[in-house]
This record gives structure tokens, C-alpha cells and sequence, in this order.
């Protein structure tokens, strides 16, 4: 009967995922969802990456957080649409809410439409919202034993990012525990190693958000 | 409709709770559910805590996870019983998984009962266990922005213990902010700056943890 229930509203949710995606399908742009554990830097990697796209390639961030503005305030004038949604109690974001926001972006503008999901590495990965790509975060403090153990997360990941790599020297981290874990999961998402404080991997970043824009575009003749 | 079932499940969840409850009430022991962030050092701080405890005050612990027994597996041999609880996609531990795993402890040779929750800032939140105390982890590296975010778990804390502080010095993290934060939500809490690495803060976490045993059994007139 449980189990039941939650099939309708994830049913109900993939129902609004479909009509997001094409909505972004009649759109020159790439709709990343970033999901991740609380803390793990996905704002001020949206913060280092708005600017280096820069004017050429203009962003829309949406928020998702339970309750504040504070991630919504820091990327406002970096990005040139940035809409907050709290989702009170609620632990993801859902197709719904992004279908919302979506009515009030003026999408001919964009270029990229980051998804910042709430702070959750298990939720989230249940709920389609319609994106293109989904982009996993995994902060060096978090400790290397967190792929294997939040599999659902790291299997449907696009891309994998090692955030807050210059702690590599300050925390015990064994890369190599983290690359075998990802490689029984998904064989298919890159592990780019990024801090923004260094700007190290910021490039291969950048390179990955391009590529796959072309990718996304280019298939339906854009260019 | 949405909003009936999830209050049904909340509502099934509370009448096993108040069983596990009175389990608990039969017995000399102190019941704390963990919860956090993934990464905020929930294990470790066991690891550090269980030893320090002592024979004196025998430890059991349950460790939820969505998959792998690598929390288990740390701690067994410290804890005089480890029982890991895998949640598959489940984003919580539930009082009825409590119920089983307390079906297997033997509860008269316990002082303490650790239940390390599944990491997840969001979902824990709304499942009672039936614990006698709450404790909210929140490390240094995942910011100082997170207690106002997060709110519905932080507001109903027993302690708050601010972990990894041997990382303020390397990173930017304004403890005032945190402290106000909280205020605001909760004030009752005391909140502990503790370092498994460093040992700051032990001497304060293990006086509140015998505190509250006392509190909990002379209640019941153990002592």
C-alpha cells in the first residue's frame, strides 16, 4: 500500500518531468540539475562558473532550499535570472516546482539553467525534474566512502565533481577508493577534481558545460 | 490527498515509536538518534566516544545506511554490539526498523544506545524513533549558513555539536552566525565545538551524555 503510494507520486512527478524537458527541448540551452550533500559547494561553484561562461552565455539559477534566500542573494547579479524556491519541509525539488519557475524565465535568453537541488544526497535522485543533464558533487570533508554507500545518487550522475580539493592535503581522502567505487556504479560519468577556491579543474569544467550544451543544441539543429 | 498519506505513514511511524519508547523505558540505558549531513563525522565521533565511555558503560549501536556495512564494520569490536540497518532507497531510519534491531540487543546489558541515522539534513527529521535524545552534527566545512536552512532539524535538537573544528582555521566559518541561528530556533541545545581529531570538546560531550543517562534512569528510579 506504501510502496503503492509513493509509485503515484513519482508518477505524477515523471508526468511534469516529460512536459519540463519539452519545454527546454524548444530552447537553445543546457539544463544541468545539481544535486549533492549539504555543504558540499554546489552555490560557490555556480558562483565561480556564471562568470567564466560570462556575458556570452548567459545563466538562470533556481534555488532549491527548505527555508532562506542566502544561496538565492549570493548568485543574484552573477547569473541573470536567479529564482529561490523553499520547499519548506519537503526534501527534493520537485518537476512541479521547476515547471513553475520555468513559466517565469524568459528561457530565448539563456544559454544554461542550473538546478540547484536541496541539499540531499538520497531524495533527489528519486525525482526526475525534466533536466538535461544531472551533476553529482562529492566534497573532499565528506570522506571517500560516500559513492558506494549513496549509490542511487552517483548511478544516474552525467558528471561527477570532487569539490574543495585543496583540503586533499589537509584531510586523510583516498582518491583511488573513490574512482573504484564510482567505476562498478557508472562507467559513463567524467570525475572532474575541482576547488573553487584554486581554480583548480575549473577549465575541464567549463569544457564538460560546453560539450554537452553542443551536444544537447546541436540535436536539434540549433547550430 | 498527497498530504493524507504522508500523514498516515507519519502517524503509523509515531505508534511504533511510542512502542520503542516504552521498550526503552524498561531499561538502564540512554537512547541518542544521530543525525546529520553525510560526512559531518558521525562514525568517527562514535569511534572516539564509545572507547572513552568504557567498560563501565557498555555501548550498542545501530547504523542506518541506503547501502555498504563500512559504518559497522568501524565500529564493531568497540561497541559491544553493531547492527547495521540498510535502507536501500529509503532517506531514514524508521522507528519500526528501530523496533527490529531492538528485538535483537540484549537492552539490560547497555548503558548506551547510539543510532547513527542515515546522513540526510532533511528527512530524519520527521520520523520519531522513539530515542530518548536528539543530537544534530554539523560540520565546519559543510558552512556556516546551514542551521537556518535546515531548520526543521536543528529546532528540535537535544544538543547541537558543532564537529571538525580542528578546520576553522583553514576555513572561512563565522561561529556567531551559527550560534544566532540557532538561538533563534532553539534554545535549548546546548552546542558543543568538538574535533575527533584534535579531542577538543570530549570532556563536555561525555559529561552531557552521562548527564542525560542520569537524567533518563533515575527518572525511572534505576539510581
Amino acid at each position: 500500500m506504501k510502496i503503492q503510494m509513493a509509485e503515484n507520486v513519482l508518477k505524477a512527478n515523471d508526468a511534469v518531468a516529460n512536459a519540463n524537458r519539452q519545454t527546454l527541448a524548444r530552447a537553445d540551452l543546457l539544463a544541468i540539475n545539481l544535486m549533492s550533500a549539504p555543504g558540499s559547494g554546489k552555490t560557490s561553484l555556480l558562483e565561480k562558473t556564471i562568470p567564466m561562461l560570462g556575458e556570452p552565455c548567459p545563466s538562470a539559477v533556481m534555488v532549491g532550499d527548505l527555508q532562506t534566500s542566502r544561496d538565492a542573494e549570493r548568485l543574484d547579479g552573477l547569473a541573470i535570472e536567479t529564482i529561490q524556491i523553499n520547499t519548506g519541509t519537503g526534501c527534493h525539488l520537485s518537476a512541479a516546482q521547476v515547471a513553475q519557475a520555468l513559466g517565469d524565465l524568459d528561457l530565448g535568453r539563456l544559454a544554461f539553467l542550473f538546478i540547484e537541488n536541496v541539499g540531499n544526497m538520497v531524495c533527489p535522485a528519486a525525482f526526475d525534474l525534466g533536466e538535461h543533464r544531472k551533476v553529482v558533487l562529492l566534497s573532499v570533508p565528506e570522506g571517500d566512502d560516500k559513492v558506494a554507500k549513496y549509490y542511487t545518487l552517483f548511478q544516474q550522475a552525467d558528471a561527477v565533481l570532487l569539490t574543495k580539493t585543496d583540503l586533499l592535503g589537509v584531510l586523510d581522502f583516498n582518491i583511488d577508493r573513490v574512482r573504484e567505487d564510482l567505476a562498478k556504479l557508472n562507467s559513463r560519468a567524467p570525475f572532474i577534481r575541482l576547488s573553487s577556491r584554486t581554480g583548480e579543474g575549473m577549465g575541464e569544467w567549463m569544457d564538460w558545460l560546453h560539450k554537452e550544451r553542443a551536444a544537447v543544441t546541436s540535436a536539434k539543429g540549433f547550430r
